[in-house]
């Protein structure tokens, strides 16, 4: 099977994982945020997952190596809709991997309500009030809160997460009393958080966070995860996830 | 002057700050969280500084080192409050620091509403519905709920706040959301988060937290704390805070 390319795109490989993915500069690359966020989460071994804000798809590829589970990725750009479905594609992995083109917050009318035992989400970061940077709409609608602000995200998580369930996201660290208070409110308990920073005296500049439907109140606040060394070079940890393999699930 | 020791009681050196403060196994010593919380607050140069549980003092004595801003503890142990005073006392302190015998829920009918510049505590860690294991009355009372809920000390800190006021906590990380989602309702907005973690690997079992009293919503994440290193020793951080000198305003 022959996968098209528009003029602006190029295939990269996924990592260790012997992946291929679909880019480009012009319209979304995936980031080291949903790369930390595919390892992050708690994958359950069969099931529903669905990833929201999914992209090019880079999260349904890497959660593909960990599980056996169904996975759904929700899209709202049409570009990146057709991105991710030929990366699927490319990666023969359309039995495990449905892309589907929608809006998360109505997402619900289409798949139900609580369907899934895992909801992975790393949405816009800048809130709905700030300016939007002279940049193309692909990178806009990707990087500010203009389809959906943090309420709308979690909302949709909760929404369609089982009780049980869990929901993983990244976000800035900056945003973290918003997205407790969120996760609360729409019943997600915070129960694992992970702070990222560039470098061991650096301020967090990222943070992973996994909650349960309807748990209890108790959150484990993970080891720091470093970036770089004091060399500036990556540290062990991220060459793992980066380079690494894991097999884990996928060899049961 | 000569101050009376009880039986139980055993006067300690407060660490580099040539400070000594009157403890006992039987009722209270003063514990790491204090100092680092100690350390960590942003203190004003000169106003007013209110510690609440202050226990034996241990959180105003060492402010006394970082400031010339008058400073008062607050404790509803009379035992201990006669612990703290006398340590006040024996470091000719009776200028600075002024310890009362009350309760943080009704304070604000003697001390007025929004009257500190900056307000510390380190309540009890154990929530209200936990069970009390078999210790002693006073250190029942220091660790668990039993005299106030941690709602009760965050509305407490935010009456005694004024507007732009910082008010800064160490707790346990696993009461974060509660902490976090309370502070906003009291409208202390969480501005500076420092987790603490025993060494490089371990999950935080400390958290800093430093509100602003009516500020604006986004929160900086400061680089981990790390107590122990690979051989077992205080970090260097962790040696600085607990041995090194820190004159700082006091020598302005």
């Amino acid at each position: 099977m022959t996968i098209a390319l528009l003029p602006d795109e190029r295939v990269d490989d996924l990592l260790a994982e012997n992946l291929k993915i679909i880019q480009s500069d012009e319209v979304f690359s995936f980031s080291m945020d949903a790369v930390l966020l595919a390892r992050f989460c708690s994958v359950p071994i069969k099931g529903r997952i669905l990833d929201l804000c999914t992209g090019n798809g880079v999260v349904p590829l890497l959660l593909s190596t960990r599980t056996k589970a169904r996975i759904e990725g929700l899209e709202i750009q049409e570009r990146l809709h057709g991105m991710a479905s030929r990366s699927v594609g490319m990666n023969k992995l359309e039995e495990q991997i449905h892309i589907s083109q929608g809006d998360l917050r109505n997402y619900h009318e289409v798949a139900g309500y609580g369907q899934y035992d895992l909801v992975t989400v790393n949405p816009p970061y800048m809130a709905a009030h700030t300016s939007v940077p002279n940049e193309n709409e692909h990178y806009a609608i990707a990087r500010h809160e203009i389809h959906c602000t943090l309420e709308d995200v979690i909302a949709s998580c909760s929404r369609q997460s089982r009780t049980g369930g869990k929901v993983a996201m990244v976000h800035r660290p900056s945003r973290l009393t918003d997205i407790l208070i969120l996760m609360r409110k729409y019943r997600l308990e915070p129960k694992r958080i992970r702070f990222v920073h560039p470098r061991a005296g650096s301020e967090a500049n990222m943070v992973l966070i996994e909650s349960v439907r309807d748990s209890k109140p108790e959150v484990r606040l993970l080891p720091p995860l470093l970036v770089y060394n004091e060399q500036g070079e990556y540290c062990r940890e991220i060459m793992e996830i980066y380079y690494g393999r894991s097999k884990e699930l996928k060899d049961r």
